[in-house]
């Protein structure tokens, strides 16, 4: 309990990284780790998916999609900021949809969309609303997510967000794909995609500079490159069950 | 482990009640609970509070009401259906303000005009946006209520709404005794009781839809006046610590 002044220093705490390094190792991580790599994907930006593999790949995925208002009304939650929660609600409107006011035309919303990309892909409504064919990897992936946005802080709960850095690159390589390899899709269904490239770009922008502004220290900034490599596992390990319950001859799309 | 026809009955379980019946006895239970016969709430529509005591009861009621959004939002990930998310997203905007779209005026929202009832009160928004002369009996309320958003089933965070039920008519009383006892606030600052009027209508509306929808079994009924019971004691509650800090002169509202 020494108090004098030559007592021994702690050793000295690591500077935190410039905002530009934080984004290099955001970069290096997506590089390994984020699910565009994953070899189901490859194989379907390839053209290798049967149309069975690519409709339980849709019916899965819609498990994840349908979870996205929650884990924003969870992260909603954190913020104590009512500007910063004016802005973040948009992201809940994106997928839940919006009214349409005074007769202008309402956004049916991502949730809609997927629901009209599994139909174009010869999907009913039925089986992706009842959730029924939803592989169990699929299910804790997504329930691991929720969770991680329910209970971790407000910072790396945003961080979790930031592969919307790398979503649009990947959606956009996914229409050119989808429209070559797979024309039995009907057009209007790749919608989805289309409305998410300016909408990943605008909330990618929205979290970065959040993030950029609350990781002050090295160790926050530790605690949101963790975060975001948590997500990019979660995203990876959807498609791990996807791909395994397809190369196993277990998925049932309907 | 008997499996004949003959085995001792279980007692039978009570009929659900009619929705008639549980409103009548949410009724009964806001006859007695709701904050509406607080000493401190009959004080204040008789016209007997000082400005200090005013101020106060203004600025602790602000944490209560700077927290509405994060319990709606908690509320909100508990919702699985799209269309009730879309609905009960209202409240969040409501309390928040929404953004202006092309040209429309936006909504400044419910904690914007609190403050400036406070400005109209001769509070500053300072005091009130840090929040530093906040009473504790006060925060754990507050803190109370919200966790109960955040733990309670769908149907208990609901239920714990219906004090919109009573709202209404406390507004209209408000204004009225406000208008007559305390002609030093101006009347712009009554705008936030003016707008809840209708707004609180709307939402009672909603949730006891949803009550008599969800609450299926007496069980299930009785767990909704729990909630609704615990919902007026968060209430009245709070104003028992506000009563306590300005009758022993602990009140300090800047």
């Amino acid at each position: 309990m020494s108090t004098t002044t030559d007592a021994p220093r702690r050793p000295a705490r690591p500077l935190p990284w410039t905002p530009g390094e934080v984004e290099h190792r955001l970069r290096a991580i997506a590089a390994e780790r984020y699910h565009h790599r994953h070899p189901f994907n490859l194989r379907m930006h390839d053209g290798l998916l049967t149309r069975e593999e690519l409709r339980c790949w849709v019916l899965n995925r819609f498990h994840y999609q349908r979870h996205i208002p929650i884990k924003d009304a969870l992260i909603l939650a954190k913020l104590d900021d009512r500007d910063l929660r004016r802005s973040w609600i948009r992201r809940i409107h994106d997928h839940d949809g919006r009214d349409g006011d005074d007769g202008e035309q309402g956004d049916a919303g991502g949730i809609e969309r997927w629901l009209r990309l599994g139909e174009a892909a010869g999907l009913d409504r039925m089986p992706l609303l009842s959730g029924e064919g939803v592989l169990p990897g699929v299910r804790f992936a997504v329930e691991g997510y929720v969770n991680f946005c329910r209970l971790a802080t407000p910072l790396e709960a945003i961080a979790s967000s930031l592969t919307e850095l790398f979503a649009p690159d990947l959606m956009v390589t996914r229409i050119g794909a989808w429209e070559r390899h797979y024309p039995w899709i009907e057009p209007e269904g790749l919608r989805y995609f289309q409305v998410r490239v300016q909408q990943g770009r605008r909330d990618a922008d929205e979290a970065l500079a959040l993030v950029h502004r609350w990781a002050e220290t090295r160790a926050d900034q530790e605690r949101v490159l963790a975060a975001f490599t948590y997500k990019c596992d979660v995203l990876w390990s959807l498609l791990d069950a996807v791909e395994h319950a397809t190369t196993t001859g277990s998925a049932d799309a309907g």
